[in-house]
């Protein structure tokens, strides 16, 4: 099969169940509620829930029942988003072409929607009730740690305290771990976990899914500094004039491309015990090379 | 035993399990830690970590297992009023007689604290190996619940949304409901969960727990109508100038006190069955009839 046509089929089914999942518009707190929505439908990639999902495919197991706790990934992610697009934080007014959802729905709806998704993804989980509870349990663990102090938050607290400052390669490397690499390597072990991994398949799983991340961020970095706006939906060189410090701008263009290839190698290999099953991963890490978007 | 002996007894085993359980002010995400603790240690009641315990205890069952739970309700309570009193929300610069978080660290540190004070409750409690999964995956459920647009989120939402207008007494009971019962009966419930309580012991303590949040929250609306600020250590007739419903405004003061003191009524009727071992959770209710702060 074709990754173009993979991505779409499971970017459809996992919309679907988003749309299943999430408070309707229409209920008892309406604005909230289409607030939540708004940034969720947004039009994301959606690579959280698909790392879960084909990592789960990757062992050979089926991924349907577990498309609650794939789209958990989703809402931890959509909240930071909201949460770091605010005037107090980054400020931003774009977001994947859009308005942001404060521009939108107003500051105190923009903190009010990130804390329901938050609060959310917890309950999707705990409420899979097709999982044993000691799989749900680890899997609350696991979103917790990449959203806390050690993941989301402390990466977005590091990334405004170093803003205008001279940062060090090992500071932005903390900041990328954080901010990207933590939920997108908790991407992998949801499906490791939610599919009996073994504890040499999750070491796998989890070198995987921390290199991707990385990689994933420092493409991130260089869109920024080199894309063009329509790919990306953001302002582009919005990171200089933020005075963000980014992998170009502290090791170069170059250096930056050949760090992320580095990744992307990495994290191919970990897949080696996995054969064909894992083309999927496989075919997601490559694609960071060439990404445009 | 006396109440007052009592609660300060718990309040300083609960200061203490905080203490361990919050990352420390020196690691590797300062600031925020440093704002977490200090919302944390700024003083409340513990009241809801207490009556989590007291539950337990009036179910003839040992709650020092289970702290981190009684701590996970109390992480959930401040995180919610840290970002209550944001300037985009009710903008407030004094909360138990202190500066608000975001008086002291900004506005972008305190929301991080206040999203890392929710995620953390979640990873509490699911790192509570003493209790079985299934009683875990129970406790978070529960504790999402309450902090959701049907809990604490929506709460909030309406409250903004219904500011300045006429609200009828449906809204502002389910402004109260949300905003406080919420979390209250939640924390009646952790302890019913954890002390593996009958169908019927749940449905009493829920019913318990529900009316005594919304008597406390009368209560609290009373004192913001006629206390006095040296006892509340808040801005007294703050919700008057933010022009917010409340229960003395509504419903007049000797009204307000009536209906506190009926759901005192029910909230004691609902403990028969607990017999002496449940005077604590008694007193609490009794207590709140001549509230001070």
């Amino acid at each position: 099969m074709d990754l173009q046509f993979y991505l779409r089929d499971k970017r459809k089914i996992i919309k679907e169940a988003l749309d299943r999942l999430l408070p309707p518009s229409g209920a008892t707190a309406p604005t909230v509620h289409e607030s939540m929505r708004y940034s969720i439908f947004a039009g994301g990639k959606r690579l959280r829930p698909i790392l879960c999902i084909a990592t789960l495919e990757a062992m050979g197991k089926d991924s349907s029942p577990y498309l609650p706790a794939a789209c958990a990934l989703e809402l931890m992610h959509t909240y930071s988003l909201i949460h770091d697009d605010l005037p107090a934080m980054d400020d931003d007014d774009l977001r994947r072409g859009k308005p942001t959802n404060h521009k939108v729905f107003g500051e105190a709806v923009a903190i009010l929607a990130g804390d329901a998704l938050l609060t959310l993804s917890f309950e999707l989980i705990a409420s899979m009730d097709v999982a044993p509870e000691a799989v749900r349990v680890e899997l609350v663990r696991l979103l917790a740690r990449a959203g806390g102090t050690e993941g989301l938050v402390g990466g977005q607290a590091l990334d405004l305290s170093s803003e205008g400052k001279d940062v060090i390669a090992e500071t932005l490397d903390l900041i990328h771990a954080r901010k990207t690499a933590a939920l997108i390597e908790a991407s992998a072990l949801f499906g490791a976990v939610l599919g009996a991994a073994s504890p040499e398949e999750k070491g796998s799983l989890s070198r995987y899914g921390h290199s991707l991340g990385m990689a994933f961020q420092i493409t991130d970095d260089l869109l920024d500094a080199v894309g063009a706006q329509e790919k990306t939906g953001k302002r582009v060189r919005h990171d200089q004039a933020a005075r963000k410090a980014t992998y170009p701008g502290l090791h170069g263009v170059e250096e930056s491309r050949r760090i992320a290839k580095e990744y992307v190698e990495t994290a191919v290999a970990a897949l080696e015990s996995f054969g064909g099953a894992a083309w999927v991963l496989r075919e997601i890490a490559r694609g960071l090379i060439d990404r445009e978007r």
